[in-house]
């Protein structure tokens, strides 16, 4: 049976109606530093996984379960993958 | 004087020889959770912000500062970006 491995990065954001205390709080750290040239910043999380699928719609079927149930809170953030194959690999049957 | 307006994705990860527990325990709760074809979670920030600059090097350099300075810490974290340039914006000559 072939498998393939894929790369995953997912970019988990909030909502643009959301507030983001994390990222006023780092803008107005740089302004404190005298970096009053940058604005609009938002803080998300950044995670890189690796999933073995048998085709790419099936990883990108799991992500999206992965995500929606743990990894982004969906009443507050979004979430964005991209996926890239990796490896392809032969698994032995298991004849039961 | 005119001064460009770019838009910067941001990517914080923990350098690969530094534990990550907070990829860990995701790890252990997908499998949990009947995930066991997911594998080396690692989880870092995402940061999104908008910088003005009188050029792009100028941006890249600033951000290298603020990165170093602020967003990453260097002894355990690596960082990488991403500029787009979004806008020209003509600012008036302050005559002092």
């Amino acid at each position: 049976m072939t498998q393939r491995q894929y790369q995953a990065h997912i970019y988990v954001t909030l909502r643009r109606s959301v507030l983001d205390p994390a990222g006023t709080a780092v803008e107005s750290g740089l302004k404190n530093m005298g970096y009053d040239n940058v604005t609009g910043i938002r803080i998300g999380k950044y995670v890189e996984l690796s999933i073995c699928a048998s085709d790419e719609q099936q990883a990108r079927n799991q992500l999206d379960r992965i995500c929606d149930e743990l990894l982004a809170n969906p009443v507050i953030e979004n979430y964005r993958f991209e996926l890239t194959e990796v490896a392809t690999v032969q698994k032995a049957e298991v004849n039961s």
